[in-house]
C-alpha cells in the first residue's frame, strides 16, 4: 500500500486517532503524532513508506495504520513546494534583508549545505532553493543590502538560468568568478556580513572573513538562522526510521568498531572525536536512516570517548524499538538539544577534543574553543576504516554488483528490442530499469537519481530528465545511462553509454579513446603509497594525444550501503593525499562529451586488492572490477586497441556472461550472449 | 695559466704589492687586497681562474697579475680544510654548546641552508659540515646540552654512518624519523633551542617551533650565529666575479624584465618585493657571478620596486667594471649591510612588501614584521618568468645542447674503445668526459658534480666517485653517467645507461621498462593546465606492472645558464600545483636501482612546446626532446617495446645522428652511425 498513491482514506480527526494510541500503546498524543508526521514528510519516503508506523506504537493495529496513513496523507496535500513562485524572489529576498536588519548584519551567506555538510541534504536544509529556486546539488548565494549574487559551477551555468530570477540575483560561476572575490569587491567598509555558523567548515569560514575584510568589512556568526525565522513552511528536522544494519551485512560489530576508533584516539592522546558526519556515524554504530534521498544517513551528532562509548545525540522518536538493544551499553542516546553542553562539559574539563576542519560545521570549533577544549584538527577518525571494506562487506557488494548486473542485463535487452522502435523516451526508459532493479533482493533504493541522456543530452555531465527536457532514443545517436542502487549488501553505480542504431566513426573512436583510458586504469598495478591523483592520467592519457579531455573526476570511492560517493580517496585531476589502499572501492569513470551533439562514459565500480607479482620489489596493489554489464560492441574501434586491451574486454565480458547468464530470463540471456561475444578478428 | 697548479711566483710582500696597486690605479691597499682575495678563494675557482684579477685594478699590469696570482697561492697553501678531524667533533660541539650557554639557550639548529635557501652553499654556509663531517647537500643537526643528532634522507645515509661521529651524533632518517619528533621527544620543559632565522624559511621556522613546544619548551631566534663565532677558519662572504650576462643569450633586456616584474606588482598593489634567490636576481637584471660550486650565481639580496627600479645588494668589489653600466640607473648598488635598515624604511612607510614563505629567510618576515610592513606572502615573481623561456634562451640551449652531444658522442665513442680493455675507472672516465664538454664554446663549468658510477655504484642514485668507492669498468656490468654542463647560451644535464660487455636478460627487461617511461612522458601529449605530477605516473607505469619502481622524482625545472634544478614546475609523486606552461624546460629522467648490482637511468632535457593537432577541443601542449645522445640500443628488449616506442626510438636516433653526426670526428661518427642505426626487425 503506497499513501502517495491516493489510496489512504480520509482522517478522522485528533480524538479518533487519540483512542487509537491509546489502544495501541502509543505514548504519544495527537499532537505528538501531529510533529512526528511533519517530521516523516520531511524526510524522503524511501523504500517502504509504511516503516515510520513503527516509531509510533510497538503493537500497530490495523485501524491506527489507516488513521496515521490518512493522517499523513492529509499533511501531504497541504504541502508547500519550497521553490518561489514566478516573481515571488524578490519579496522573499526583501524579507530576508528586513530581517537581517534585526540582527545587525548587512549581508548573509546562504550555502547549499546543511549541518553535516553532506550531499544530500534534507527539505528542512534546503534554504538556497527555497530563497533562489536554484534546485542544483552545489552553490552559494550571498545577499548584501543593494545586490544579491548566486554562485554555480560549470555544470549547473544553465539550470541556473532557468530557474533562478535574473533581476534579484545575480548569476555567477562558482570557480571562474569565486564568491570571495565577489564579496572583496561587493562589500562596502564599516559592512558586516553573517553566516550561519553550523552551515559552513572553519576553512570556509577562514577564506570568507579573509574576503570579508579585504573589502574593509567584518564577517560575523549569527546566532539562529534569520532564513529559518521568515521561512513559515520550513520543514522540521526529518524523522526517517532508523533502523539496525545487521551484522551479516556489516561483516564486523559496533562494539569492535567503537574500540578500534578508541584505540586511534588514544594514540594521539586525544580524549574524544566530534563526529558530524551521518555517515561515519552509520558506519560506526552499524545503524541505517532514511533523512535525505538516495543514502540511508540517520542525520545525528556523536562523540566518541577515548574508552570506546559513544554519545549519540539523534531524536529518539525516529529510532525504531530494535535499535535501542542494538546499540547496547556502550552507546548513550541523547537530545540533539544536548550537544551544545556535552560539548561545553569537555571544555570546562579541559579535554583534547578532536574535530575534522575540512567536514565539521564552524559552529563546533567556536562552541569548542570558548567552552576552553584543547581542541585537535584531524580527520573523521571513521572515514578511513569506513573507506576499507572488510571482506564480508567485499562479498555483500560483489553479490549487489551481481544483482544489478542482471537488472542492467535485463534493462539493456529490453532496450535493444525497445530502442528501434523510435519511441523510448528518456523518462520511460529509466523508469524501467529502476523497475528491474526494484526486483533485486535486499533493494532499498536508487543510490542517486539516475542520469538517462538520448543524444545531446548525454553531452549534459550530471543532466537529469524532466518532462520538458527529455529526448526521444533516435537512431544514429547515443543514449548514456548513469544509475545505481543500494542493496542493504551494497551500493552499486555504473554508466553504460549505447549505440541506437548505427553510430558514426568520430562517436566509435571518442568511445574508444574512453574505452582505452578505462582498461588502462582498471589493469594498471601501482605500489603501495600511490594515490588516485597519480592514476587519474592514465584515464585521460588517449583523449589527450588527439587534443580531448573530459570536465570531472575519474572516480570516486563508494561506500556499503552508505553515500554513493565517499571520501577520504579519490581518483581526479585534482591532488589528493590519500593513498588507495586494500578494501577501497572506486569508481573507474572517464568520458567524452561533445557539446550539442553526444556523450559518452564507461563507468564500473573496482575495488582496490594486493597484486602479487613474482619478481616485485614493491608490495603491489590492483584493482578488481566489480561491475557486471556489457560495454556496447558496436561502439568498439578495433583498430585503436592494443592486444591486451582486446584481451581484457573479451575477458571482461566472458564474465559477465558466467556470472550474469544464469540470473536472468532467456531472451535477455540470448541477447547476453551476443553482446559479450568476443571482438574477434 | 692555472694558479691552483703551483706554477705561482712567491709572494714579494705588502710593500711590492703596494707600489704595483698604485701604478696599475687599483683603489686598494695591500690590507684592502688581503680581504678580496679571502673572498675570491672562499668562492670556486671558477671556468677562468684569472678572472678575479679584473677586480683589482681596471688595467691590471703583467707584474701585478703575477703577485696577486703568487698571494693567492699563499692563502690557499694555508686553508683549511672545513671537515672536522678524527676525533675532533666533540671538541667542536663542546665549544659550541659553550657558546649557546654564553647566548642563554640550551640547544641550536645546524641547517645545511644558507642565507638564500639555495642547493649549493658557498664555502662559508658549510656550517653543517664544519661541526659533523657531513658533505652531503641536504641536512640538519640538533645539538642539545646532552645529546645532539643529525638527520639525513635516504640517499646520504651510507654517507653519514662514514662521516659523522656515532658517539657524539645520533644519526637519523630525516624524513622517517623527523627532527621534529626527535625535538618533542628530546628537548625539555624551559629549554631552549635557538635558531639562526637567516638560515630557515618562516614555514619551517613554524614546524619547528611547535615540536619545541610540543616538549614544554621554546624556540629563539639568535642575532648571530653562534657557531661561527667559535669557527675560527670560517671563509668570509663569496667574492666570485659579477659579469654581464649578454642579451645576446638571455634574450630580453634586464629593463624590459625589471618593467614586467612590476606591472605584475603593481596588479597586487604589492610596493616592493624582496627578491632573496641569486638565481631570480640573476635572471632580472642579466647577471652572472661565481660564489658557489657549478651554479653561476651572485650571491645578494634585492628590492623590487613597484616603479621597476631595483635596490641590488651586493658587495661592490666582486662587480666587475662592465656591469655598472649594464646594470644603468634603474638599479641602486648598496652594501649587504643596508639590506635590514632598507626594509625598516619600507616599514616605516607602511608598505606593502612581498616575500616568498617558501624561500625567504625568516629573518626578513620577522625584521618586516617588526618595522611594521604589510607583508604579503606570495611567490617570488621572478620564478615563473624565469622558467619560461624566451626564444633566444630556447635557441641557445638548442645550440648548447648540440655541442653537450657532440661531447657526448666523443665521450661514448671513446668508452666504446676504452672500456673493453677491463681498466678503467669512473674517474678517469667522468674526467675524460669533462675535458671533451670543456673544448665546447661558451663552456663555463659542469652543472653539477658528475654521477659516474659502474656496476654496483650506479645503484647509489646520488653517488659521487671518490678514489675509495670508485670501481673499474667490467664486462657484464652497466655503467651510468649523469652528467652536466654550464654553457653561456644553455645548461644541459643527461644521463645515459651503457652496457659493458653483453648485459644480463634482466638488465634487457628493466632497461627497455625505463626506456618505455621515458617515451610515455616524452611523447604525451596533455591540456593546458596540466601539471608535472599529473604526467608523472606516465614515466613509472611500465615499472609498476611487474612491481618495480624508483625512488626519486621523475623531472626537475632547469635554468638557462643558471641553476640546473630550479622550479617552480616538476615531475613527480609530489604533488605540485605549477601547471607546465611553453618554454619550460624539465628534465625525463625515470630509472631503476638493484641495490648492491647495477643501476639504470634514461634522461633528456624536454622543453615544454604547443602541439597543435588537427581535431583538438583543447589547448594541447607536448615535449620537445633537447638532449642528444644516443640510447644504448644492446640494452633494448625489442620484444617489450610497441611499434610507436620503437618508431620514437629509431626517429630519435636517426635525429641524433644528422644533428651530431656533421659536429664530430670521423672515428666518433663512424660509432655513432653503428649506434644510432634502426632497431631494425
Amino acid at each position: 500500500m503506497d499513501d502517495r498513491a491516493g489510496l489512504a482514506g480520509v482522517y478522522r480527526g485528533d480524538a479518533a486517532l487519540e483512542a487509537l494510541l491509546k489502544e495501541a500503546g502509543s505514548p504519544y498524543d495527537a499532537a505528538g503524532v501531529r510533529a512526528l508526521v511533519a517530521g516523516v514528510l520531511a524526510a524522503p519516503a524511501g523504500a517502504d513508506p509504511r516503516a515510520w508506523l513503527e516509531l509510533v506504537a510497538p503493537r500497530m493495529t490495523p485501524a491506527l495504520a489507516a488513521e496515521l496513513v490518512a493522517l499523513r496523507a492529509e499533511f501531504e496535500r497541504r504541502a508547500a513546494p519550497v521553490e518561489p513562485a514566478p516573481g515571488e524572489t524578490a519579496a522573499r529576498v526583501s524579507a530576508l534583508r528586513a530581517e537581517l536588519a534585526r540582527h545587525g548584519v548587512h549581508g548573509f551567506l546562504i550555502p547549499r549545505a546543511d549541518e553535516h555538510q553532506g550531499e544530500y541534504v534534507p527539505a528542512r536544509a534546503r534554504r538556497l532553493t527555497w530563497l533562489t529556486g536554484f534546485t542544483g546539488s552545489a552553490g552559494l548565494a550571498v545577499v548584501l543590502p543593494e545586490k544579491a549574487a548566486i554562485f554555480v559551477d560549470g555544470r549547473y551555468t544553465l539550470q541556473a538560468e532557468a530557474e533562478v530570477d535574473g533581476a534579484v540575483f545575480e548569476r555567477r560561476h562558482l570557480v571562474d568568478e569565486p564568491p570571495t572575490a565577489w564579496i572583496a569587491a561587493s562589500l562596502k567598509p564599516g559592512q558586516i556580513l553573517g553566516y550561519d555558523p553550523w552551515l559552513h567548515t572553519v576553512n570556509e569560514v577562514e577564506r570568507l572573513r579573509a574576503a570579508a575584510e579585504q573589502a574593509g568589512g567584518s564577517l560575523k556568526p549569527l546566532d539562529g538562522n534569520p532564513l529559518d525565522a521568515i521561512w513559515r513552511d520550513q520543514p522540521p528536522p526529518p524523522l526517517g526510521p532508523v533502523v539496525p544494519h545487521a551484522l551479516r551485512f556489516a561483516g564486523e560489530s559496533a562494539e569492535a568498531k567503537r574500540r578500534t576508533v578508541a584505540e586511534g584516539l588514544a594514540r594521539e592522546r586525544v580524549d574524544a572525536a566530534v563526529l558530524t558526519a551521518p555517515d561515519s556515524i552509520a558506519w560506526l554504530l552499524n545503524i541505517r536512516g532514511g533523512d535525505v534521498p538516495h543514502s540511508p544517513l540517520p542525520l545525528s551528532f556523536a562523540l566518541v570517548a577515548g574508552d570506546g562509548t559513544v554519545d549519540l545525540f539523534i531524536d529518539r522518536r525516529k529510532l525504531t524499538p530494535a535499535v535501542f538493544p542494538h546499540l547496547g551499553n556502550g552507546v548513550r542516546v541523547r537530545e540533539p538539544a544536548e550537544f551544545g553542553p556535552a560539548l561545553d562539559d569537555l571544555g570546562a574539563a579541559h579535554r583534547r577534543v578532536q574535530a575534522d576542519p575540512g567536514s565539521a560545521a564552524a559552529w563546533i570549533f567556536e562552541r569548542l574553543q570558548s567552552a576552553g577544549a584543547d581542541i585537535r584538527r584531524g580527520a573523521d577518525p571513521c572515514v578511513l576504516p569506513k573507506a576499507s571494506k572488510n571482506a564480508v562487506e567485499l562479498e555483500g557488494t560483489r553479490a549487489a554488483h551481481r544483482r544489478d548486473g542482471a537488472a542492467l542485463a535485463r534493462f539493456f535487452a529490453w532496450l535493444a528490442r525497445e530502442a528501434p522502435k523510435g519511441t523510448l523516451r528518456e523518462i520511460a526508459a529509466s523508469d524501467r530499469l529502476e523497475a528491474f532493479r526494484r526486483q533485486g533482493e535486499h533493494f532499498r533504493d536508487l543510490s542517486f537519481d539516475t542520469i538517462s541522456g538520448a543524444g545531446s543530452n548525454g553531452a549534459i555531465v550530471h543532466y537529469r530528465a524532466s518532462p520538458k527536457t527529455e529526448k526521444t532514443l533516435e537512431p544514429g545517436t547515443l543514449y548514456l545511462v548513469d544509475s545505481g542502487a543500494q542493496y542493504l549488501d551494497g551500493t552499486t553505480d555504473v554508466t553504460r553509454t549505447v549505440a541506437i542504431g548505427a553510430p558514426s566513426a568520430e562517436m566509435r573512436d571518442r568511445f574508444t579513446r574512453v574505452l582505452k583510458g578505462h582498461i588502462a586504469l582498471a589493469t594498471c598495478r601501482f605500489p603501495k603509497g600511490t594515490t588516485g591523483s597519480q592514476l587519474d592520467t592514465l584515464a585521460r592519457h588517449a583523449l589527450w594525444q588527439v587534443g580531448l579531455d573530459f570536465d570531472h573526476g575519474t572516480g570516486h570511492g563508494v561506500g556499503s550501503y552508505l553515500n554513493v560517493h565517499e571520501g577520504p580517496h579519490r581518483i581526479s585531476k585534482v591532488p589528493n593525499a590519500q593513498p588507495l589502499l586494500p578494501g577501497m572501492i572506486v569508481s573507474d569513470e572517464p568520458g567524452y562529451y561533445k557539446t550539442g551533439a553526444y556523450g559518452i562514459r564507461i563507468e564500473n565500480l573496482v575495488v582496490v586488492a594486493p597484486a602479487p607479482l613474482a619478481d616485485a620489489e614493491r608490495e603491489v596493489l590492483g584493482f578488481e572490477t566489480l561491475t557486471l554489464a556489457p560495454i556496447d560492441r558496436a561502439l568498439v574501434e578495433r583498430s585503436l586497441l592494443s592486444p591486451e586491451e582486446i584481451a581484457w574486454l573479451d575477458a571482461y565480458h566472458a564474465r559477465v556472461r558466467r556470472e550474469i547468464g544464469p540470473l536472468v530470463d532467456a531472451e535477455t540471456k540470448a541477447w547476453l550472449e551476443t553482446a559479450t561475444a568476443p571482438l574477434g578478428t
